[in-house]
């Protein structure tokens, strides 16, 4: 099973990136390139049921397994960064995070209206930087396909605040 | 050629980051999965001469194609990133940039002693980036095999400054 495996291989860092946080380090997944192709097509696997016209993926966790799953599906894979890093004319949303707040832009030529976007990162914790993501999505005419994680912290409650936008979500390892 | 579809591809964005710079836009290069995969399968044959235990890729475009490439010829993908972002114990390296200056990090057991460690990045300009990392691979113990991008801007002179570290640095699309 590929979530034993994630779960194995994956690393706790204690007090990251701040006191009382343990956070899920997935480097060493990266150094198992055979567990990173059979993550991505694990990842494809969970999406059969529904249409994906676009992958968008998250700065910068998601920019990792987000294009070879687009590229995998053989869609178009659409960045999501950090204020003031894409070069062409954006939109953006500002949000709270667990550890602070943040600024998320998108290119405004990003996706054509009403086609059907995934959003990838690489772990789901509150949700916060996703639910973003969402709004950015919506805000230039596109629909939320679901969402894609490799881990989800189901202790969170993520997912719950995920419903306004998509019924779909997944992930391959929940805690 | 792929050259020159990537140029085709290639949106110039002027004044980006600031004024004066025509900044390359691979944006529409990650729409069209076909040239990905294309792309992925270029850069590993353009290494077919040197060994390549591990590819580095640098925060955050280079995580882009850095991991598909470390996949696709089946070694580990290290991730070097911006200061504060990895959670495990780093290795710090500041430099300056282009742009102003910034601080690179690795997990300080990113490779074992000797490793022949490839660098990605999506575009060489001057090079301090790429020359940055590099120092934290020696640091390390490891060994710069060469480097490895999509785009490179020869007018800038980077490729010379690489040769401090390896004769070895590939481009698919050079300006």
């Amino acid at each position: 099973m590929i979530e034993t495996k994630i779960k194995q291989i994956v690393r706790d860092v204690n007090d990251f990136p701040k006191p009382g946080i343990v956070f899920k380090d997935i480097t060493p997944i990266l150094k198992d390139a055979v567990l990173c192709n059979a993550i991505v097509a694990a990842l494809a696997d969970q999406l059969s049921e529904i249409k994906v016209d676009v992958v968008a993926g998250i700065e910068s966790r998601g920019f990792l397994f987000g294009l070879s799953l687009a590229n995998y599906l053989g869609v178009p894979f659409v960045p999501m960064r950090k204020a003031g890093k894409l070069p062409y004319k954006t939109v953006q949303h500002s949000y709270d995070l667990e550890y602070g707040s943040a600024t998320l832009e998108i290119h405004e030529d990003a996706f054509l209206p009403g086609q059907n976007v995934l959003i990838h990162d690489d772990l789901l914790a509150t949700g916060g930087t996703v639910i973003a993501a969402s709004r950015l999505i919506e805000k230039l005419g596109a629909v939320v396909a679901g969402y894609s994680f490799i881990i989800a912290l189901d202790f969170l409650n993520g997912r719950d605040r995920l419903l306004e936008f998509s019924p779909n979500n997944y992930a391959l390892a929940s805690y």
